[in-house]
């Protein structure tokens, strides 16, 4: 069973908050220290008991920890990620949650080069919703969750078992896989649906919200996650996402080629094809 | 109280058998009769109780009707409308619960116009889900559902009362408006999320399918619907579908162009008016 010291955890909202609960909950610290800008942030993480101490000081939080994760907005863990790498003790591996990989690993790998001593592995851990903060979090929450966690020839393998090994731990169904391909598949079946319920929110009139029934409820339901969050993930994987919207924006011309024309059998066969994928996936929520 | 002595519903899926229920439930009739083209479908909605018997045969079922109920997909209801028409006794009011209207309603209206002694009103209550199927009905689906009811020079204003009554009695918010009016809206706040949740499920590659996350099944989830009871929706509200999609490009092509700019400004002030306009909807599920 996997086992820590100390496990230091940066940004202790939704995501952060709710790995804190979980390895309480399975008892795979001795200790969780959760860093955070603001104090009464960290006095609610306490409340919740997603932590067992907090301090708003990167480097204090992070001294003597065996293992750091940085589950801040995207945009801000390789600053982070470089603070965390000079004050990190001897054998300490880092890891993060951010939801683009590429650009946050290139970066961090390439600052954690000088402490050959130090570990880093990315990680995304897929789980979250439209609500943000400690207080959202469960000790669940990753439960039966997709975490994929990236692999690099500058990858140490030692460290890329431990992290692989903490997610399981915490009930998450772990794929590896490198930073380039996690964000092609990333930019498809979680970035480019953001977008869209972002364009499709944005796009109806406020008069007709009345009549909304569960389906636009459902597909617009993650347009009211936090705006910069997720102009920061957006930024981060831009070539990627543009690509995905690109074949997005293909298929639904050729819904809509079909509608124009009046073209009943090649509707029905477009809509057949898209129901066939999204009923590969229960439609069971899961219960956290 | 609004009170019917013997109402009939033609189709008794999802909606129909839902309906049934909940007039069974209300004791808004003394008699509850189904038709269905399938017998096997029709000892399946008397086993849910959501008919008292049921007939294959139109005319049989709509014999000494004071309301008969329309229920099913919206391709077939001026067809179906047509016999009811004939067979209807003096008096009688028809209506129906198709998604769409425009298309619906002048064809049956004209129609109705050889017999000015039965009464029509189209209907839209706006609820349903992913599945099919009278196995699915709930007497409470339609409670807190908004349902349009719509109004034209030729609706009889004591039919536009009855079924208005009708709606409200099973506990739906009801809206009156011109059938142009519902395709409008209903084009931006059905139909159009309706074709997005198909266009990204079919965009996306099935390996990708396992990192799946709740961002992914919720904007996708209604992808799952019938597609042939789609086409025909979609099919007969083309004009405003196509307009509001365009529109729904036009605003997708703005958040991607502040993308490709790496225009972060513009991004996080898109996605905030989208998320703006979502946060008017509460999050939470119905209960039923």
């Amino acid at each position: 069973m996997i086992h820590f010291n100390k496990v230091t955890i940066i940004g202790v909202g939704l995501i952060g908050g709710s790995i804190g609960l979980a390895i309480k909950k399975r008892k795979l610290a001795k200790e969780v220290v959760g860093v955070f800008r603001r104090a009464s942030t960290l006095r609610r993480a306490m409340r919740c008991k997603a932590i067992d101490r907090g301090t708003r000081d990167v480097s204090d939080g992070v001294k003597g920890a065996d293992l750091v994760i940085i589950a801040t907005p995207v945009s801000m863990i390789p600053a982070i990620a470089s603070v965390v790498i000079k004050v990190a003790k001897r054998g300490c591996i880092i890891t993060d949650a951010g939801s683009t990989k590429g650009w946050i690993v290139a970066k961090v790998e390439k600052m954690a080069s000088c402490r050959p001593d130090v570990y880093f592995v990315g990680s995304h851990p897929m789980a979250g919703s439209e609500k943000a903060g400690v207080e959202s979090a469960a000790p669940e929450l990753l439960k039966s969750a997709a975490c994929i966690v990236t692999k690099t020839p500058r990858t140490p393998p030692g460290a890329l078992r431990a992290v692989t090994g903490l997610w399981k731990a915490l009930g998450a169904r772990v794929s590896v896989t490198s930073p380039s391909e996690h964000d092609r598949s990333v930019s498809f079946i979680s970035h480019l649906p953001h977008m869209v319920a972002f364009g499709l929110a944005g796009s109806v009139g406020v008069a007709d919200l009345k009549y909304a029934a569960e389906g636009f409820r459902d597909t617009t339901r993650v347009a009211s996650s936090d705006p910069k969050l997720w102009a920061d993930i957006f930024l981060t994987n831009r070539i990627e996402i543009l690509a995905s919207s690109r074949a997005f924006e293909k298929n639904l011309k050729r819904i809509l080629t079909a509608l124009q024309k009046g073209d009943r059998p090649s509707m029905t066969q477009l809509l057949a094809k898209a129901k066939a994928k999204r009923d590969k996936l229960s439609n069971e929520k899961k219960k956290i």
